[in-house]
């Protein structure tokens, strides 16, 4: 398995790349039936959910690796291996990733983590979650579809980077979020000019009524990211795991720690990577995956600790809003993935998501969303409690920005004191 | 004038990298004095500002491009042109820059802009404004001079920015803000676990403070970022300027728009330009640089209409904290900029300022601060008086983050409707 050429995936008709670059299919996770690239998501004929499927020749690794170090420094890097056209880049979009990826020697200390830590910052991406990864190369199947209204049902960092997403590249946007979310996240999704619709209920009954929506006249020419083009949404996570290989200098780390919601980020990461050993751009070696939740909505991470194979629904209470799915449905794959590859799936309560987000303040530099605190604490706990080895070469993700969940922190956030500018004042407050 | 190569910036003596790099000396603006690389930042004869002086031999353009081209996608590519050491990307920094500059068709369109429009945004840097370019820089100068403490005072964005900076690089930090600023910009600025103080009193208040606790025994081994580590601090707004004209391709724009809060950014940017140009990195050509205040702060705007060559201080009262600074230090030099390039300096209101802000955010998916309503109110309004050519290029600057100023657009910024989740309720709403 390698990678097609830009000649090779131009349409020989035409002359225009093909929409879709290297991907050759859908297919069904399940039962592996194959379909055409449309906007489709469900298994006809078991309800199995579909993912993109590539056509990759082999190729030399050191020629493939070159091509994508010389691309844009964003996720159009990888064009190669994603469902896009070779001139994606030229499209507008709003050109998500390549985030940095912090050596993290002080959280390390902290931790008692000696075989090194990365922290994979994506609170750098334009809307300042991994949810531009995602929505890029949903836009970009929204528009070859001939779509025309981008939506998505959001637990609130999608919101933002479908309204973003879509302003750029002059569609009309509607997006839908349980009524009681952060603030920041709410202006933002509403900021940039689309319809923005609360829901009275928890997520999932967003996401169950967006699933009425695209059955009903009303959905027509509607691309709802999260549903109709999940499978190429999708695909946008697998950039996590190329630039996580590509800035470690073209290698794997041991473990990697990835927060849970639906569960589509930690499964397409980890598609990711077997695509980089398969293509030869990486060495084969183990890596072992672990998925973190909050304890406040952590069907998973029971489903893990209890051996079961299915996830049992549960109704999120928890101040990590954006892993807030009760009903994730890709759960039954995050626990396939963290058994087959050595790894867990942990949950932290909301006192240790707080001081999570705080100590990766204090020790890196890096302001943490909900979620970041999700990762850095199942982290500690996975170290504290054995399961995961602190010799190991480990790499946690900050998927969010603090600025977006201000109220996890600010009612013990604030100045040391407040005084009239005096040097005396600031003796009197003890800070001489 | 060009370029040092890493061999010749080294310390003979010991084999380790310059510390200051192809910097040669603190000068004057003013008179012209030299001083040596050292935590100073007035004239011991005139008072003038100090600012960092090259000695950069000519050499092959084509080969620096080549150089930087090669380094890393953050400030650190431009280490040649800094005063910093060679391996100066080795240290725990927050490495900011190489953002985004966004081709704005969209807002181009609604502005009647036909020669070419850029936004650079800065709010993709690790503390989510330009303020990390200059703590960077600041930082490693403070680490250099043995200085134990990082400190500011801040309209905001600069306290985040020293205590992210502080925490990778394990320095003490201690930073000054007025007690009234956003909730946003206080909690990130307290949350990396630093000392925080804030003053009851305006910015001109704090920044006066600020200079009495540096001549006091207290500040002993202080660096004051904006204070005595000024001339190196500066230095980091010239990184603007190279990332512009790399990312155009190696060329200048025709205009540049830019917010002036005491006006170092603004300064050091046309520095950086004419750098460009006296290495040869880019062809000569004139540019036009236009400075961009908030009508509530707007001395350096109200010199500029009067012909004035001096700014008389003000009281500020505007939405733009970030920019409220009544009593601007570079304030000359901007006004000075401004009429030799023959651009010019603008003001717009409050209302102004959040319009500019939805308007960028629906047009091109950017959430701006308001210090970034700020210059994009002020490029509108520069054309609609004919102050700016619409058929010249243009870069515009958005130098923050909507998500740390909220209330300027959150009683104007929601949900187009709250459902219950049901096709009726959908239709009821007036959404389908
Ligand atoms: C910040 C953040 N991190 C992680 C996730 C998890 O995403 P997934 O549904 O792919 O598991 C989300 C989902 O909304 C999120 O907002
Ligand atoms: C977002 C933002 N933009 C621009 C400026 C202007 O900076 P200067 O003082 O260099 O003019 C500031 C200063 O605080 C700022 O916070
Ligand atoms: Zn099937
Ligand atoms: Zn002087």
């Amino acid at each position: 398995m390698a990678v097609q050429t830009t000649a090779s995936t131009t349409d020989s008709a035409s002359g225009a790349p093909a929409p879709f670059g290297p991907a050759a299919a859908l297919s069904c996770r399940e039962c592996g039936t194959r379909y055409p690239l449309s906007p489709v998501f469900a298994c006809l004929e078991c309800f199995g959910p579909l993912e993109v499927a590539y056509d990759l020749p082999t190729g030399d690794p050191e020629a493939l690796r070159a091509r994508i170090e010389a691309g844009p420094t964003n996720i159009w890097r990888y064009a190669p291996l994603l469902p896009v056209p070779a001139d994606v880049a030229t499209k507008p979009n709003i050109n998500p990733g390549w985030t940095k990826l912090v050596k993290a020697d002080n959280l390390a200390r902290e931790l008692g983590i000696t075989g090194g830590l990365h922290v994979k910052d994506d609170s750098g991406n334009p809307t300042h979650s991994f949810k531009d990864r995602v929505v890029a190369i949903a836009l970009e199947a929204a528009r070859t579809f001939g779509l025309t209204t981008l939506s998505c049902s959001s637990t609130g960092n999608l919101a933002g980077a479908v309204g973003a997403a879509a302003s750029r590249a002059g569609l009309r946007s509607c997006v839908f979020i349980p009524h009681d979310l952060e603030a920041g996240k709410v202006v933002m999704a509403a900021v940039y000019g689309g319809e923005l619709v609360g829901i009275e209920g928890s997520y999932d009954d967003v996401n169950r009524f967006c699933s009425e929506l695209i059955g009903d006249p009303i959905g027509e020419g509607w691309g709802f990211v999260n549903v109709n083009l999940r499978p190429y949404y999708g695909e946008g996570s697998k950039t996590l795991a190329y630039e996580i290989a590509e800035q470690l200098g073209w290698r794997l780390p041991d473990n990697l720690v990835i927060p849970i919601a639906s569960g589509s980020q930690l499964t397409k990461i980890d598609k990711g990577l077997k695509e980089l050993i398969a293509l030869g751009l990486v060495e084969d070696k183990p890596y072992k995956i672990y998925g973190a939740q909050a304890e406040g909505c952590s069907p998973v991470s029971a489903a893990f600790k209890a051996g079961h194979d299915v996830v049992r629904p549960v109704k999120p209470d928890t101040i990590a809003k954006s892993l807030a799915i009760g009903n994730p449905a890709d759960g039954p794959y995050v626990l396939d993935i963290a058994r087959r590859t050595g790894g867990a799936v942990e949950d932290v309560n909301d006192e240790q998501i707080v001081d999570a987000i705080k100590l990766l303040a204090r020790t890196e530099g890096i302001f943490a969303e909900t979620a970041g605190g999700v990762t850095v604490g199942v982290l500690k706990k996975l170290i504290e409690s054995g399961q995961l080895d602190p010799a190991a070469e480990t790499v946690v993700l900050n998927t969010g920005d603090g600025l977006k969940t201000l109220d996890a922190v600010a009612p013990t956030t604030g100045p040391t004191a407040t005084i009239r500018p005096t040097l005396a004042a600031f003796r009197e407050a003890g800070l001489a």
